[in-house]
């Protein structure tokens, strides 16, 4: 931790009290002058602290910046979490926490960047990721579970962001097979898990996360291959970064420790429960042709059960899925 | 390539001819001292290379090196050997070979040393790779198929190694679930895949071989969790690791080029004829504990089907198999 991330955790621990320099410079064992610089500092970045005289410093309120100390602070995690590390800009967390993951760091690592350079999306795609908006972070794992398991991760995150966006947002937004949420039928966040295993064991998995919380429609690209929205742009309201962050990672937690404790099954019906294609006719192109059926549920797998007419099940494991229009249903 | 692997070559595509000085300089366009230096080089790396006043050089006999010229020379593949590294000595295959994949080199690229200073084998384990002896090789492969199928490939590996040891040494080698080749219970070889994928897409696979082949008894380290043998143990007859590596990359090859046409399933029958315990009463310690069955196959997932008593089919993911022995047997 920075000093100037120490500071600030002194405040989150005292809060509305004063704090005098002499106190603060005795914690963090820095001197008084560079107390005075970090506040300098704090401040820059938006911090609204009151210095009164003979009582010391006080936060008085917090600008929705993505600091490792802040969102540190208050999060109650068992897996996640334990490591924060928060850049103001990088080519691409998922990038990032590989390569951390590699030097060998905690399981729970969290690493989030305010802008991405280099944004990624599925399939290479780019993942616009504008500063000041959005949140991007990368979550590393390292589960005990066999290969094949892995890929229920991903459906284990993509509930957890719907979920939180419907807590945090007042929203409704779908999980949508493989990996994305959608509101009204918009991508508003992509998910981008990567691992690293040998045969009987995993050496890592990351769990890459954007969210489009209060971009505006200018910042988004001019073609794209589909509908995107944000929270604000649902909404009106703008979303605080750093308590979507929090309640996304307690989100989180709590679906990990359960899927560790009890397997993929908990996790599986709820994703059921908030696909936006349960239940409904679907085309699912498969690059080498098509198949149309009625989406009936998830496997095990990860692959998408769907139920052609003549009442056989087939599994998607790669492809994409849209629902058959309307008129081309009336039509059939 | 070298202009030693160049020279090399030339003998190799003109055998029991003479080629002359003149004629080396001019195709590989170097100098007639280069020439003599390469050839000096060769000899003293055990070629046998005559010299024949006014009509030039000949290759008489090479030693067993595994020079990636050697490798490359007559090899007929589709897929596997477009690219061969060879190296005297290295930490890991696997870990040179996943360097190179992150790098962007051609799928099929080999990897080839003949010392590991760190080889590894499943679970941390060390993999004894004195010089001279065995093979350690490690293949990279970037298969479009979905992450969940990508254990099929440890399978497909250890096959093509049973197959190319019963075709060379004459040996009955058997496959042991999930990545061992045994021969009369004891490990001859092992398989160490690993692979980095996300969701949708596997960026590479890497499969890493090792196989005992001219290792000899005092080279194996004292303590050894399994017993372990090679060719040479068993047979009594060295192997060359040229005409060894040679027929296994093309046997690789055949079976990868089957397994994007067709699938898993041949494969999968051809591992079942292989395993060392079908049909057979196994014990399976799954670490939070013991379960009774017998061997009946091999799923699309790589799970080894175990029938339990009551008929009920197990399909393990991870976990030690071992034969229950005879007296466990009689006494049950």
């Amino acid at each position: 931790m920075t000093s100037r991330d120490k500071i600030l955790s002194l405040f989150r621990t005292h809060p509305d009290q004063y704090l005098s320099g002499q106190e603060i410079s005795r914690l963090l064992n820095i001197s008084r002058a560079a107390v005075w610089k970090q506040v300098k500092a704090l401040r820059q970045l938006g911090f609204e602290i009151e210095a009164k005289h003979s009582q010391g410093y006080r936060l008085l309120a917090a600008p929705d910046l993505l600091l490792a100390a802040e969102i540190e602070n208050g999060l109650n995690c068992q897996y996640i979490g334990q490591s924060v590390i928060s850049l103001s800009e990088t080519d691409s967390t998922n990038v990032q926490a590989r390569r951390l993951a590699e030097e060998g760091v905690l399981e729970g690592t969290v690493v989030v960047a305010d802008r991405q350079s280099a944004g990624r999306g599925r399939l290479g795609r780019r993942w616009e990721s504008p500063s000041g908006v959005n949140l991007y972070c990368s979550i590393l794992l390292r589960p005990k579970i066999p290969v094949q398991q892995a890929p229920q991760l991903t459906f284990l995150s993509a509930v957890a962001v719907a979920e939180t966006l419907n807590k945090i947002c007042q929203l409704s937004a779908k999980v949508k097979w493989p990996n994305d949420i959608v509101v009204n039928g918009a991508k508003i966040s992509g998910l981008l898990n990567e691992m690293s295993a040998e045969t009987e064991q995993i050496h890592f998995v990351i769990l890459g996360i954007g969210v489009n919380l209060n971009m505006l429609e200018d910042q988004f690209p001019d073609k794209l291959k589909y509908p995107a929205t944000s929270a604000f742009l649902e909404t009106g309201k703008l979303v605080n970064r750093l308590i979507f962050l929090q309640e996304f990672l307690q989100c989180l937690d709590k679906y990990y420790s359960e899927f560790l404790r009890e397997g993929f099954v908990p996790i599986r019906r709820r994703w059921e429960n908030l696909c936006n294609m349960m239940n409904m006719q679907v085309e699912v192109d498969q690059g080498s042709g098509n198949l149309c059926g009625t989406v009936v549920g998830l496997d095990a797998e990860g692959a998408l059960r769907v139920q052609l007419d003549n009442g056989q099940i087939e599994r998607i494991l790669a492809g994409d899925v849209s629902p058959v229009s309307k008129v081309n249903q009336e039509l059939n």
